[in-house]
């Protein structure tokens, strides 16, 4: 490719879930970043210690996707717009080429193996009782064609896609040929559809990261196929609101040896993602990660309660209430209260395009498999039981003073 | 002394303001420790990091001080336990002879330099109108008597008492022969009480920490003293709370590039410090401390309002309420509410044993003057920039982890 | 009786649940009124405009009870203390003789009917197996000998139990005959203890008050009961915490037509009412008194949640969030939040006081069957759709006036 | 007037400050209401209750003012939407035509007796060094012209212009003869503009409303003017938010008796109300009428803390903090926490609204002079000491009740 002769790179965004609400916000961003309409409030990666790494620069990303519904990226902003206020329509307006260009892009999903609430979403172009095999080869087809019509150097897959309900992922074989060989001739259902874009990613020599609680990448085999396919991977779960503050906030009353009796934390939100989660299997998934934070932080566990409840007035302004009651010297209990009222798919977009940057720098300088030193931007990390948000952003700050110095 | 040769320490903590709400709780602490009647939750030092140390264990302490009102330790803990409800007066009772113990080594303090406001508490045993010298001198006599009789090993004072105004400390000659001179033929009013103690201190062989925003030991000349003497020292203001959350909060909007709009913290309490501080001279040192930290965190000054406002009623009770308005990717505003109720003294008596501890330790393995890897303590710690809780938390291990590792 | 001679009268407030929260709470507050050690605040009673109507004073109440947990009045109460911290052991302490003298006439409970959970917590005096004519017969013995033996001109009975999952009344009979017949020959399970009581009240020619959601005298038969009995009855579950907010609340949302959107309620607490309320069955019954106010103020259903939870480090302090969201003027959406810490049973014991000094007033004004002018003291009053607390309050004091003026 | 004949009232309403926030939404809601764009939330006139009343539709009223900045309201309209992101750009875009038509009848208002801070805004058009008399018959035209031109039958001014700084309003002469001959000879200083505006007014016949915290119309000479000129007045200072709240839920506080011990109130914003605020002299005149009103209702003086504070970032958004402490039985002490997020000028337009539809209503009636039933609009209303908005509301429904039934 020619950028290999320039040393300017061309790289590739693909979101699952690609007129969701976070890549509705992805889409915007990314252009009015282009076209700096916007500043860079909100991108980790814009920040000063970022800046000699040598990162792509929003300019060379293209945007594409698989999605489900059958709706337009310019009506879900616009949507977005008029439901949460975030920005003027005439924001969304002034967009509106980029958005059609992005719609281009994007394809129809797979719902093989989803949870009904999710396949009641499809559009008449998704395809129905799709085989694991089938799905797997659809979807690598689709990332292959994108990157060739693109001239892409690399592509990263950002799953944000509905989240899935719990998925007991020791039934699943640990060698990466076993698995292979049983996905190809089991019936749909076998593998929730996280798991399957996981492996056609993979497969396609893309990396692949889980925004979502669902299983995605976090396989024993799927690990053994990133080492093959020189790709890398991290998940999962995004953290962005109650988690973030429970992740910063629980280290402070471990250092100064305060006791937490109990922490309650009720989130309350009414977008898509809420409404989907109100579905129990799929909360369920949610409410796990969210929960086990605090035992690892602290060294026990203190009583905890955590609720998700869908609101639909709320759209998608997350807010979350959390009650700390602790125990300090001579056995005084002393209260913390927070509230939260952020925007979640705000919050949650630009850590997508951290991430996306990130992983293509990660790859660029060799690695392969697991990225835990982006621990930081999910609730659950694979591969660490690191949750202290300071002690992560020190870990990503090594790695990117490693690769600095390293000139990696 | 016998105690070098059993290897086996005996130390003095002497409280400047010694029958304070913060030195009454470390009395009761102190106490309740020594009998096994509280655990060890507040202490940061009894957290596992700290155990290799070999901090002096809290029975090998003498408990002293220098207080101005004449009141009693009994007294002020039976009332500090009905006005706050924190704990039974069973409990109280129980501690008496442990606190009829302590009220014998308390001695008059000096009002030398002190605002109306604090003259006005005094009781008749206080001297009046003592000069800078007069009082140094007397002080120093009091410390060296304690160590004496005591036999104590090494003794650190912390000034615990009320916030004094602030004071120009550019006036100040820095070259302490001069500073000396100075002092000895000042009328009184030349320097704060907080700065007579600290002096006195180090002349008597004494470390010192400054858990308040008053002057203390922050002067250059007194940086030479301690080196002189061979002594350490540390401050200033002990970060307790809503300060606390600030240097825990702030970071997290930093390290997700986060823009803060601007951030309000109000703040309510009714204890005699409180009664102290809405005096606007005497509080403007505290404001001081608690506004600073952002900017120095985020890199940028966000708009701030800090109250602090005294209301009887709630005793010891603090209660903060910050505002955290602050801007997210595309621009969107977004909110975080914190509610702080804590009780102070409380919050505050186990670090000062902390930081007697540490101190102490620091002292036996050669270390003189200032000591910035206490930072996590204070609101606005000597010698450092660093606001970021977790940092200066992370730097206080690096310091315990070269202490246990060298044998120090 | 001789106090008909004197005019002096001596009535009984008997409780059921005489050794919960509430019944504790009551004790202790009646004993220290009569002691004079604290003055009359939570007493609504007690405020100037109930001055002119004659109401009996603490001195001359007699206090007894049912119970069926096996423990005493005195551990309750300094357990009370230890755990809440709402005043001192020496406090409690100082009232001995009294509570041991309301111990005296408390007499074992039936749990005839009662779920699991509740007959797991009796002791071995409580009678196993009792069919619901038994108990009534037992109960109305313990109740007339009660008034016999201390010589009352009026008893008045309030339930104070555990609340006990939702019955369907449409089931019952409404005639009383009818409906004493079935309750001879019916086995144990057709009705819940609440009702037993309250036949065995009426019978016995006591007045009843359910501050429970529990079922109670909430029944037709039970309405002609009364009226046979010239008693007098009220319910049902009093209004002490969130539920007092909403009522307060919501009406100025309706008088300045701000359409509220939805209305989230999040209860937290940990005394043994909760711990029985976190059975779901249980919770049932609370959540629906809870959540059915906002509608009839309103004229319409906003979203809502409502939960509570049991966390036991709470103990009796009841904490609750209630966020609101509103739209306003041009469709602008608003937020209110309001935050609730309150001690259960402190708030809800001089409710049990005021509706007793009122009922038996109301019963010597010649007053028969439902006290709908008692509504500001309930959740869910009944015979009446009034929950604007402020309405409702304006409405006792219509009564309240008319007593006054009419000399009844 | 040939409406007399038609019975259709055709009825205008003048505000001074007719470019300011609430003026803005007030004239984006009358055209919208009109257009049929918004439904009627927030209006109280709206509710079932004043149905019957006859109050003349919003399509017959006619908008106008006085305003002292060089600004448009189209351009005002756009910057509010756009700092506040309270509506879309396009739905001020698409009642262009009506902005542009009250545009044309915004006449230059006057800043003699004005404080610095307030003149500073004017623009060229606005006279300056006028006297009172002159400034008095200048308006004065501009409202005859005004009804004139429009053929009104009634106008209704209303003050939303900049809160001005305290004045003492015993200095004046009681006699309105006295007072005008004063007022004549007089130079610029020695009324204010709110004043000035009041009686301009009621000379030319008007109605007067006073919605801020200034003077207007609160001299007993000017009541007699009132009189005279057989007009409705009343006043003074909106209550659309934390006072609202106080007045709501101090009543709750009285008629349960518990006690409170301080109510602290802190409130932030950051519109041009809040600038103008923000100078001490004018924050003055809003603290004391917020302050006032608890000790009136509680009928005893609590501690309390009011402070408002402007923080450019926050807009229009007034947002709330309110700690109530309070003691319930048994001296147990409590906390109730409110937090009010509300986007102020959307609170206080539609008020606006009702204000114009009542008092012409109620000149209709025959009424002249003060207007105390409307009490529950204000917070501070003149002619009476009830605070409590129930109470308000009810004697405002027992007006319109009278109203209904009479025929008036
Ligand atoms: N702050 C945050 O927003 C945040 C934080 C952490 C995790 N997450 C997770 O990120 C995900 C996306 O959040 P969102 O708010 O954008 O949700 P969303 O519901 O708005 O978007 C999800 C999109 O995925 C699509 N989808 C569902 N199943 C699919 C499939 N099998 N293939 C392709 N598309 C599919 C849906 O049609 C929808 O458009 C959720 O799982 C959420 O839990 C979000
Ligand atoms: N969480 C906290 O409590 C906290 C946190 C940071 C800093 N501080 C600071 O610690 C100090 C003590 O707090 P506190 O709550 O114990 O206050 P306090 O008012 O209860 O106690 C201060 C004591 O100092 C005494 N005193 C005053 N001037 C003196 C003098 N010149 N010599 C000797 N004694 C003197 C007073 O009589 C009083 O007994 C205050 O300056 C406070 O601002 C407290
Ligand atoms: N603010 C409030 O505390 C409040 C407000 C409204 C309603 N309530 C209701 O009041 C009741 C009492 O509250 P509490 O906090 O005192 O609870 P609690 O659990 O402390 O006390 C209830 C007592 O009832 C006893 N009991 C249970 N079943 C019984 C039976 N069949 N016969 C006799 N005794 C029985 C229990 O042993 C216990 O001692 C609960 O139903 C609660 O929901 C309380
Ligand atoms: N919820 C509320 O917004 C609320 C509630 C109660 C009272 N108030 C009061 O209502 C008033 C208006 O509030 P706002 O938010 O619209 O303020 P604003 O500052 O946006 O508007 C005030 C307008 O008055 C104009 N003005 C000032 N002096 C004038 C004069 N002498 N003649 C003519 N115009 C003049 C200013 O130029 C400005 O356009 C303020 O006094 C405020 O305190 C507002
Ligand atoms: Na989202
Ligand atoms: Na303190």
């Amino acid at each position: 490719m020619n950028n290999m002769v320039t040393g300017r790179r061309k790289v590739g965004l693909w979101l699952i879930g690609a007129r969701g609400g976070i890549a509705t916000c992805v889409a915007l961003g990314l252009s009015a970043l282009r076209r700096g309409l916007i500043d860079s409030t909100g991108l980790v990666t814009a920040l000063p210690e970022f800046q000699k790494l040598g990162l792509v620069p929003w300019g060379d990303w293209v945007l594409g996707g698989h999605e489900i519904r059958s709706t337009h990226l310019l009506d879900e902003a616009q949507d977005f717009a008029r439901t949460n206020r975030t920005f003027d329509s005439e924001f969304v307006e002034s967009l509106r080429s980029e958005l059609e260009d992005v719609e281009t892009r994007i394809r129809p999903g797979t719902v093989s193996g989803a949870s009904p609430i999710i396949t009641g979403l499809t559009g008449p172009e998704v395809p129905k009782n799709e085989s694991p095999g089938e799905a797997v080869t659809r979807i690598r087809d689709d990332l292959e064609s994108f990157r060739r019509k693109n001239e892409l150097d690399h592509v990263v897959v950002v799953n944000v896609a509905s989240t899935e309900p719990p998925v007991d992922a020791e039934k699943f074989p640990t060698r990466y040929d076993e698995f292979e060989a049983q996905l190809q001739r089991s019936p749909e259902g076998w593998l929730p559809p996280s798991a399957l874009y996981a492996i056609a990613a993979m497969q396609a020599g893309c990396s692949y990261v889980n925004f979502t609680p669902s299983l995605g990448c976090n396989l024993p085999a799927l690990d053994e196929l990133a080492r093959l396919q020189k790709v890398a991977y991290m998940g999962c779960d995004g953290k962005t609101g109650e988690t973030l503050l429970k992740t910063v906030l629980a280290p402070m009353f471990r250092a100064r040896n305060l006791r937490v009796l109990s922490w309650v934390g009720h989130n309350i939100f009414g977008n898509l993602d809420g409404k989907i989660l109100d579905t129990p299997s799929h909360k369920q998934s949610k409410v796990a990660t969210k929960d086990r934070v605090l035992a690892e932080i602290l060294g026990y566990k203190p009583a905890t309660v955590v609720t998700i409840e869908y609101l639909e007035d709320l759209g998608d302004w997350k807010t979350a209430w959390d009650h700390v009651h602790f125990s300090g010297f001579l056995g005084v209990p002393m209260v913390l209260q927070v509230i939260w009222q952020g925007c979640d798919s705000i919050l949650a977009a630009p850590l997508v395009l951290d991430l996306a940057r990130l992983t293509e720098r990660a790859v660029r300088s060799g690695h392969v498999g697991l990225m835990p030193f982006l621990a930081c931007f999910f609730k659950s990390p694979h591969g660490t039981k690191e949750h202290d948000f300071g002690k992560q952003f020190a870990q990503l700050m090594s790695w990117v003073d490693g690769l600095i110095a390293g000139g990696g």
